[in-house]
């Protein structure tokens, strides 16, 4: 097989630092990305605005989910070889470490800031809650730390990390981790091999199924189902 | 490797029709269960009344997630290589099959009925919201059609399949398909070679890991995350 043109879409890697499956997918998906010829863009999104925006609890949020979600985050980091250790709290406030993330950087730079404040989070470091961890992650990963936490509170950075989060929701996205290459989206880690095949021009999806789907009735709601 | 022996707990496959992944699931299952010399016992339950009990929306009841969930199930049919067609309507009422599905049967038999009534919901058949079609897959599982739907109706089938759902409710479930060994959750395809790694004992989880999470304080709260 021959790489697609380097004009091949990018894969835009939405994520929020709180989510362990959006950290466990960022350590898959440059791999994926390089069998195939394609950019990784890091698109840093705000989590809780997603589930606000489509009146969803966010996963964690209903307790019976929590605990189980832990053990599948355990799981699937064992499966893929990769540490997945707590971070000291969560959920944790990820403003700082998105804005930090969404600065004018090199596409290197950026791959290995939030490479940094994943493994901060996930990875056995000591969280990105505070300025202080966001500018050690940014030392890491070879920039000026606390230049990198004052930048990262300017008004214009702010307002990029809430236009990034209207963009992922305009492109349909519900959750995090999302890829979206061209205007196919996928979501989560389970997504990626299908990202995968689809890449690989594989995919079994056809517009006669989605057509069907999309005119299907229903014949009965649940009482309380909201929207 | 020895078979365990046959008092091993079996695993408890709780399901609901209206769901393409318990589907999915039902089609692995038997072979998992089988390398493990485990026993499956389908147990009906109601999808709706889990997501009412632990306040959730339904994953189709998202419009943004209804057409990618549905794309999801294509892409994991195609490879698990069994078909997957959407029934006439969606959703629809799955308590008459759900409660068909709970009557007093052999094993045998309630795994041919189960077989027959998702066959015919998501593997290319007629649906199963109505008497008609649950009648037919009866059937076609080589049960009376007609008995099985008049007796589906007796007031001790109704209490026994929401006694089904509240069992699962008190051992933690929050979707479908979950499937239970002893105390242990699995939630979903996609935690089936996680099942699987479970019955090989080579589970990851570990209780110190679950004692480190559970004591995890939160440093931040998501406006409107209700509960």
């Amino acid at each position: 097989m021959s790489a697609p043109p380097s004009s091949a879409a990018p894969i835009r890697f939405c994520f929020d630092y709180v989510s362990p499956y959006a950290y466990l997918a960022w350590t898959q998906i440059h791999a994926l990305a390089e069998r195939h010829g394609r950019r990784v863009v890091p698109v840093p999104v705000v989590f809780g605005a997603i589930l606000d925006a489509r009146g969803q609890r966010g996963p964690a949020e209903i307790p019976a989910k929590r605990v189980y979600l832990f053990k599948d985050c355990v799981r699937l980091a064992h499966g893929f070889g990769v540490p997945l250790v707590p971070p000291p709290s969560h959920p944790f406030n990820p403003l700082l470490a998105l804005r930090a993330s969404s600065l004018p950087l090199s596409d290197e730079a950026r791959r290995a800031l939030v490479g940094q404040l994943f493994a901060a989070a996930w990875g056995g470091g000591g969280g990105v809650a505070g300025p202080d961890e966001v500018a050690q992650a940014a030392d890491a990963a070879g920039l000026d730390g606390e230049q990198v936490v004052r930048d990262a509170g300017a008004a214009e950075i702010k307002a990029l990390l809430r236009r990034q989060t209207d963009e992922a929701l305009d492109a349909g996205a519900f959750g995090v981790p999302t890829m979206l290459v061209g205007d196919e989206l996928f979501w989560g880690v389970d997504s990626l091999p299908h990202l995968d095949r689809f890449l690989e021009g594989r995919d079994p999806v056809t517009a006669e199924m989605l057509a069907r789907w999309a005119s299907l009735p229903a014949s009965a709601a649940r009482r309380g189902a909201g929207g």
